[in-house]
């Protein structure tokens, strides 16, 4: 097979040889640009239009520079996208089993995975969640490639992929919080882990607590997952929770260089509004909009894990170390600084000096600067404190500038060049705006509105490349548009969304390419370089364990494959090659456990072969050297042809075998 | 909010007038011609690849002309694809649970899908399938736009998608088969679907025969699944099944126009190999590849409907008619025509006339000629039966030519102007040939190779623009390659495969685009001109049950919104409308049975409403109109935010509200 392989990659050598002149030499000729022209115009394409196919092109087998790492919404998983191509690359499930991957389909390291997922924190065995803000492990503020880690909002979980095979491996249901947003980022050199409840939980046994007593038990938790730096895991021991006022937390960024060390959760419903439309209330959308200022939360998170670390400081909630919120004031481990009224995105940049704010309700961005939020906090120039004695950081004092951007402003994202990007829901545009001297833009120039491109529309979050790194490189701008309405054919009543890819490599920004995100509901996306991914393999080593990495015990060589019964138990020690399984017959009693073992004796890449059982629910999925167990109870009898489900070999067909479940 | 579309629309066409001259009038200059050049040399584009990128465009607002519909393999699911952009559109769930359109996670109507789906038939409760062909339901031999069916290979079922909403409204399992491949077409005026099982089962009252007796007890099945021309479901009253020799079914297709009453299916394994490769034998690959021909079998389906109708000739067999083995050769339904070794596709051109069949381990593809057929049959022109007594044609009575195509054929498709498309896995290529005189070929040029290309790598199935129907107009062809190798960056141990995009308008195939398909497996897709797609709806009518698409009984309008409490059971009748929910707050007790009957009080397009509660695995999604009904136990206290999982206004997060579980 590999010999056909090359033959094949030699063939398209000779090809861009002999035909594959670059059009360069005949700039404008009839060969090369005249025809490129014709073609376009056979096609109605605008200049503008065919500009857009060629910039987001990634010509057949060249491979895209970059790698958008998207969360999926409520479809549970997690999306990879080429970028400029915007080809959907791969979906990794996380929270929702997947068949194709044979995730949770019976094979046991998934299986174990999503029951541990779900504790009895938990009414039911969970079977989805709401991903929305993947975050990328960091090295010294910079995408090191080696794991991604992504929430759930709708349960409060947290799941962990390795990028060498671009599996999950692991699900934390995370005690003392419920819903999360917006709250994940890894922190620069990925100690932590961040995550945040969004709608705050009651803090008592039972979970449950009278809306009337909402300010008083219920409560807002910053948990800071600890990181196994070598296996990328999270360690629940090692981490800790900051309890934080009832309010609404969303969205939050790490620190950076200069602000490195500290962490932004914006938080809006500081008015504790708890709905009640039927009950002669207001809704929450009302309620939670009346004050003209919420609170950034500003969080020295360095400090909170040396506190953490002493004795007496915490207590311990549900096997979690918890730092209760007159703790974290007492010991100055959290500031507010006031927002405008229904702050959605917090964003710092590049150089860790700003902190932009999208102010949702309000047309402008608000830039923090952090030497003037430790200035305010060393100078104690508060404006008091909330209500729960956190001390309010003078509104003027941490200002560094703000910008009229537009209707809606939510997030920031950066190119690098000293420039934000902002999404702006409403007005469904993106602008672009200068930050100030310490990100390289003379003070003349500084905190102005530079450029606004129109995107389809009502957009949410948007990405430029690396755009929340240190290593911002200001390439593309990808949009994360949330109604498409008319931009793709009528496929049902259930829209895609849609992602637009807009060029910043020109003055002014310039929609490229759509995107139609018609398999769930992304929220939040991260854009790296794909050359960082030099931790990705192409096949296991033989007889690997996938949760581990290590060599499974159950491992089975070709030769060795075995049956074995104890009692009612039935071990089958099975591989698969193409193309057949061995044993290619199970025999088995009604009543017996059945216990499959299967190793996937290939070496060479793309050699997955699947397992499914007829009848049984039961779907798994072997990569080259992969090691699986499935096990079942045979209760009904029959002949079941099991078979394998990928594709594999012209004999593929063939590759099947028999379960015999004798009466 | 549809003003402000409004206003969109305009601009865009302001800047279609202003700065979007088409580059015709430059071609060659400047300002057209020679600034793309420019670009696709900056971009290191050849000429071929530029082209690629402008063939294979769509621009960003602009629909594609063709939609695909592709089956998801293992994933269980359907996709639907633009061509040429080659973007994935929609995901459609079908046997597998997704939770991004709230299918199978709390929500009735699918959950029932889901629930009739799987029946003692099974072992289990089905939570995923193996989709391999779709078949659009058909008026007079061209697509018609209203249905597509799909089988899942693995547990022997067919799932219907109505193409007004394209949601799952039915799935059928089918009795007395189990796996069933690519036995799937719908007739020409979709009075039946067709599905045949692929590896026989033992027609016995448990399911279980020992596999000593695999040639008396095993059978095949091809059953005929008949189709309510109103609602498009599958009535198993009207339908019927006709037994089949125990050898491995596989794909199929229905005649048209010249050959419309007949169907083909193909087989291999008439050597009726088990396996035991443990136990002394061979691997079934071995066994099943011995005799030089296997059998085409010949079906008259529209004389096997009256025989079916007619009394004492069928059997009832677990809830539906069948015809024996016996009264099928006996009433002239059943014929057999030899086949060049282990053959694997079968597929009728546009004109009726040809069936074309992929040899796999031969080299050639064989054209079989209803005309010659209906002859043979006639003057009983016999090469003796089978051993279960089916008259097998003499081959070169029935095979009008055949050609030289190259190693491993597979699938045949056609451009509606005499040539055939066949798929070469062990080639990775495709290759083009001519039909003869009754598609319009000249006798001379008459069944010979004109063309072919490189395709990477392993292609299975290919599809040509509406190729498998009359109306074959032969604008496209993708290639489905099973694997990728080295196409895509190295995104973990599992590749995607490989959708080729192939331009067949000018006088050589060329790749225009490569498209990953990391989410699946597709095994099947058709191509249907998104034109024909008339019956889709932009959104429900106020108050709709998505099943019937009839007023629901418990649709709920503005200001009608209650609790109602009946003993232990809660009824709450809740509207979504952006940006809340009313009632926004539930007061339960532990124990009691919740039952929300929710209501999208939306009209406009796209503003769905997702309705989530943590802890409870519920997510329901509610297009526009669509009425939703969850169900629970509330097994467990707590204060739990329910929320909308689709980001549907600026004020999306806020709508969120307490559902209550008072110990």
């Amino acid at each position: 097979m590999r010999s056909n392989f090359r033959l094949i990659a030699i063939g398209a050598i000779v090809v861009s040889l002999v035909g594959g002149i670059l059009i360069g030499r005949f700039s404008g000729g009839l060969g090369g640009g005249g025809a490129l022209a014709e073609i376009a115009a056979d096609r109605g394409l605008t200049v503008e239009q065919a500009t857009g196919a060629l910039k987001a092109f990634t010509a057949p087998g060249e491979w895209d520079p970059y790698i958008l790492v998207s969360s999926g919404g409520h479809s549970g998983q997690l999306h990879l996208v080429g970028v400029p191509s915007m080809r959907l690359l791969k979906t990794i499930p996380v929270f929702t089993p997947e068949s194709w991957s044979g995730y949770g389909q019976g094979a046991d390291w998934s299986e174990g995975i999503l029951a541990e997922g779900s504790t009895d924190k938990q009414a039911a065995e969970l079977a989805w969640g709401d991903t929305h803000h993947p975050a990328l492990s960091e090295t010294e503020g910079a995408y090191d490639g080696r794991f991604v880690y992504i929430n759930d909002r709708a349960n409060g979980r947290l799941g962990m992929v390795d990028l060498r095979d671009f599996k999950v491996k692991q699900i934390l249901d995370l005690p003392n919080m419920q819903t999360s947003h917006g709250g994940v980022f890894a922190t620069p050199n990925t100690e932590y882990v961040h995550i945040s409840s969004m709608t705050p939980m009651p803090q008592t046994d039972d979970g449950y607590a009278p809306l009337e007593d909402y300010a008083e038990d219920y409560r807002g938790i910053s948990t800071w997952v600890a990181i196994d730096p070598e296996t990328g895991r999270a360690d629940l021991d090692d981490s800790f929770q900051i309890e934080l006022p009832p309010y609404t937390q969303d969205l939050a960024d790490a620190g950076k260089l200069a602000s490195d060390g500290w962490a932004f959760i914006n938080s809006y419903n500081s008015e504790m509004a708890v709905g009640g439309n039927m009950e002669g209330g207001q809704p929450i959308e009302v309620g939670a909009s009346q004050r003209d200022f919420d609170y950034m939360h500003i969080i020295n998170w360095k400090k909170a894990a040396e506190v953490a670390a002493q004795a007496g400081k915490t207590e311990m909630r549900n096997g979690v170390r918890v730092i209760s919120l007159d703790t974290a004031i007492e010991e100055g481990l959290l500031y507010f600084a006031p927002e405008p009224r229904s702050p959605h995105g917090v964003d710092v940049d590049p150089t860790g000096n700003y902190i932009t704010v999208g102010g949702k309700l309000d047309p402008h961005v608000t830039i923090y600067d952090i030497e003037l939020i430790e200035k305010a906090i060393a100078e104690e120039n508060f404006d008091g404190t909330d209500e729960y004695g956190v001390p309010i950081l003078k509104f003027d004092a941490v200002v560094a500038g703000s910008v009229e951007v537009g209707l809606g402003p939510l997030h920031t994202q950066y190119d690098g060049r000293g420039h934000g990007y902002v999404s702006l829901f409403l007005d469904s545009a993106i602008a672009e705006f200068s930050l100030g001297p310490k990100a390289g833009i003379p003070e003349a120039e500084a905190f102005q509105l530079v450029d606004k491109v129109q995107v389809n529309y009502n957009v949410g979050h948007l990405a430029t490349t690396e755009g929340d790194t240190v290593a911002a490189d200001g390439q593309y701008l990808v949009a994360l548009n949330k109604w498409s309405v008319d931009r793709f054919p009528v496929i049902g009543t259930l829209k895609p969304q849609n992602f637009q890819l807009i060029d910043l490599t020109d003055e002014t920004m310039s929609v490229l390419a759509d995107m139609p995100i018609g398999f769930g509901e992304p929220h939040y996306v991260q854009i790296i370089k794909a050359e960082r991914l030099v931790n990705a393999i192409d096949t296991y080593e033989p007889g690997t364990d996938p949760l581990t990495f290590a060599r499974s015990s159950v491992a089975t060589a070709a030769g060795e494959e075995r049956v074995e019964r104890e009692g009612d138990t039935l071990h089958v020690y099975m591989t698969t090659v193409r193309s057949h399984f061995t044993p290619d017959i199970i025999r088995a009693r009604a009543g017996d456990h059945v216990v499959i073992h299967l190793t996937n004796i290939e070496t060479l890449a793309d050699a997955t072969h699947g397992f499914a059982i007829p009848g049984y629910n039961i779907q798994a999925s072997l990569d080259p050297g992969e090691v699986v167990t499935v096990e079942f109870h045979a209760t009904k009898t029959g002949s079941f042809a099991f078979y394998c489900t990928e594709f594999c070999s012209a004999l593929h067909l063939e590759m099947q075998g028999w379960l015999l479940i004798e009466p």
